[in-house]
């Protein structure tokens, strides 16, 4: 039986939409166990006697690393957090991958800590899935490492490749550099020297995207470094919040325009719906040597949910043994 | 009387918009002198002889620099092309300012050639005005020098400040550094060097901002190294665009939305009307010792029109000495 471990305590939303999502994950998957780690008092106020599943436990962790925390620092010093107990479960073979809404550079600092890094791997790399106009693409790295090198971001290809075959479901994904320009040449050092890696590689390297290219879905993953990806996906996240603020003033800025509003909603509630990233609920830390799901900080039940599916099938798809065999497949070329 | 050399060859809709865009500014300021520089057969054919202005001259260029040249190079080799000739225009003393809607690359080449630094400053930089929640704020590097180094990200703050004040008529503009968490310390390893540089500076340096807040117009000026500039800009560009495509799609789905869709589209007119940076014109290449506009590739005649405007206010506002004092007066410090 699949076991996944939630840190109960992380996120914004944390400890209640936490749990909620945790139920409703142990009601649609009888067939794998949740182990909710945190603080059991406080868990425990959201889990009424009668909705408790029987796939459903509570493992103790007395506390909790908090976001403004320096991420390295506190998980060495809290060795009874939330994210350090439940990334431990899954070293000890107790659980089998690990799910975090909560500071993503403490769930970093415990998997490397804790899991370590897959063979070939020097860097890990926190992948999320972004809303396109034709479905969700990945973009790495959003996080984990703000300088990298061209080696880096040939190893995010590969792990990329992999994650968007298995749990996105795309065949032979095109893989692009996220660049300032299409030719070759184009960038920085760094992107131009991890251009010549990518193109000598045996991915499906489709060559740089630019900017406007990504909302259009135009390649399955993109690959950069962590400050431009970082920044990247916070500015989608920006225009798209934005964006829906003014319209819905515009839209509503008189009676006429407000009758017009209402018979338009459900069109608007589909966009917003087809950018909802709850719906792809979280990513992998890529290339760390066991499963740990990053959540979005504000991730609702929803998400939690959804990531409580990625968890699952990551495990069932071996993902982390397909990466290493990937790599290694492509180390001997 | 000022004089505004315009690239009349550069740009997707070139000649015809940069003839017409001419034409306007030419009416609505009959106190400046415009010079179409460029093939006068082909610019001859957008000027009907009635239509001409008595402030409005053509000036012989018989080349042209392709977009898909490599700059430098091209602007070496084509001394007679449309940009180089405007630029020298400049230099020569004949124009106050040079517009245009060409490779950026080759107007900044031939702008580092021809009107040379201004003193203090390594590395000029693209600036460009980005609608926001709350009017237009400027962000910067967003093309020119991709491989930036903190003192770079320090001199843009200065230049962006002056900027912001004289043109954008920001009083005491805050300025921030783009970056990937709020706090101090966040950061690759440029972003950490920058901030002390900026903490430490004189300017009204508000600290880090995220990707998220650009939309939202937190900060008058950021600043960046043009290969997260451009991407960046590039993104928020694909994103509102993306975003309408969606909505349009949604809101006339069926015959009801349709309905409803006729009754707000004032207010979405409104909303895209908020997102043109054609009102914004274009922006200069700052740090150059000389008044040289880089207008978007994608410019038709209203974003010509604005553009001159911009030329000519930076012309009547000094804006190169400002700087130049500016910049003695922060190195003085």
């Amino acid at each position: 039986m699949i076991k996944i471990a939630i840190d109960a305590m992380g996120g914004d939303y944390a400890p209640g939409a936490i749990v909620k999502g945790c139920l409703q994950a142990a009601e649609v998957y009888p067939d794998i166990q949740i182990v909710l780690v945190g603080q059991s008092g406080r868990i425990k106020e959201y889990l009424p006697g009668e909705a408790i599943k029987p796939n459903l436990e509570i493992y103790e962790a007395s506390e909790v690393v908090e976001m403004h925390e320096h991420p390295a620092a506190a998980v060495k010093k809290k060795k009874d957090s939330s994210i350090v107990v439940a990334t431990r479960l899954v070293k000890d073979g107790y659980a089998d991958a690990v799910v975090s809404a909560g500071s993503t550079g403490a769930q970093m600092a415990a998997a490397l800590l804790y899991l370590g890094r897959i063979k070939g791997i020097s860097r890990p790399a926190i992948g999320t899935v972004i809303p396109t106009l034709q479905s969700g693409k990945l973009l790495l790295d959003v996080g984990a490492n703000p300088d990298a090198k061209a080696e880096n971001l040939l190893q995010y290809g590969v792990m990329g490749k992999i994650y968007a075959e298995i749990i996105l479901g795309i065949n032979n994904p095109k893989i692009a550099l996220l660049n300032i320009g299409s030719e070759e040449g184009k960038g920085n050092e760094l992107a131009q020297k991890a251009y010549e890696l990518l193109k000598n590689s045996t991915l499906n390297f489709i060559g740089n995207v630019e900017g406007r290219d990504i909302p259009y879905g135009t390649a399955d993953v993109i690959v950069c470094d962590a400050f431009v990806g970082n920044i990247v996906l916070k500015t989608i996240e920006g225009m798209a919040s934005s964006l829906f603020q003014l319209i819905k003033e515009k839209i509503t800025a008189n009676t006429l325009r407000k009758i017009g509003a209402l018979l338009i909603k459900p069109g608007l509630k589909e966009v917003a719906g087809s950018l909802d990233y709850e719906v792809y609920g979280g990513a992998p830390l890529l290339g760390v040597n066991g499963t740990s799901i990053v959540c979005h900080g504000s991730s609702k039940e929803k998400a939690i949910f959804n990531a409580i599916r990625v968890a699952k099938e990551c495990t069932e798809q071996k993902i982390i043994q397909k990466i290493a065999d990937e790599l290694e497949k492509s180390n001997g070329n």
